[in-house]
């Protein structure tokens, strides 16, 4: 199963790719999609290059799930609504290509990854480094991203060893009704 | 020239589209898009019916150009975020069809339609029936976002104006400097 994990921002927004094959993860890409090269103003302008950057990264890497990180409200209102407005371009991209998007915050990510929600970015870089056996570490928004893919292929394991459990407590419980009807 | 305008909102967009041919306006369509069937949750699923919704109106009206109205920051900041979201949705559905985008206040779409800036969306509904000769009045989501339009269209007339009149002004300075040369 391969996943995209974003990590939304009006100026940059980061991607990363990441496979994932029972508990083995395994570095597939992972980058930046920058509009600080347009005006400040220019809004639509903006939020194209972000739809077009995240569809290109999904044609490219063909991935079978997404996973955008829970953005927060921030001091600066007006920043707020312009991050939601980046957070909104990004998820169309990802649904206009039917593909499935789980949320994830960061204090969630950080947990995952680091093992502790409080973690400082650079610890998410080192972990996110380790983790996917990188030469060097990734740039902060990458490493959020890539972060975010590894949360869901820890979930999607959780999910499993749940189903897993269920699954066993059915095969007990049938046992034991058997045991009774027998 | 056909205009598509839209007030964009997480569990109603409306849009409408309206031609103008110089001074005539003339109503194409209007309509909301609503995402209130879906649970409140799910944000991916609403993001996906607004951008579906709203790239279904480009491709029926094949409008030339868009306008989106920017939205403020609300006393509520989550919901600035989620509004924040459903326009960038919007907005990417637009200039994912190349289509230019324009925006403008509600003030600003208020005093194009009724006049003044603190209209009750009353007047504006009211003033867009008279305006599009419609036979009855419009929803108030559609009816904002037939204004937006309508706004669009007179400031493309006021543009107009502005390029007829620097040309006069070109003109008029061209026989000036013609008359002290010869």
């Amino acid at each position: 199963m391969r996943i995209l994990g974003i990590d939304p921002g009006l100026q940059t927004t980061g991607f990363g790719v990441v496979d994932v094959d029972g508990h083995a993860l395994a570095y597939v890409a992972s980058g930046t999609i920058r509009t600080t090269h347009l005006p400040l103003g220019d809004l639509p302008a903006r939020i194209k290059v972000l739809y077009d950057g995240v569809r290109e990264v999904v044609e490219r890497y063909a991935p079978d799930a997404a996973t955008v990180e829970i953005v927060f409200v921030n001091v600066n209102p007006q920043s707020t609504l312009l991050l939601g407005q980046a957070r909104g371009a990004c998820i169309t991209a990802l649904v206009s290509r039917d593909l499935p998007v789980a949320e994830y915050t960061a204090l969630q990510m950080k947990k995952a990854v680091v093992g502790h929600g409080r973690a400082a970015k650079s610890q998410v870089q080192e972990m996110v480094r380790r983790l996917l056996h990188l030469p060097g570490l990734p740039g902060t928004d990458a490493a959020d991203a890539l972060g975010l893919a590894i949360t869901h292929a820890h979930a999607g394991q959780a999910m499993g060893r749940l189903a897993q459990a269920a699954s066993l407590r059915r095969r007990q419980h049938a046992m034991y009704k058997g045991g009774r009807s027998y």
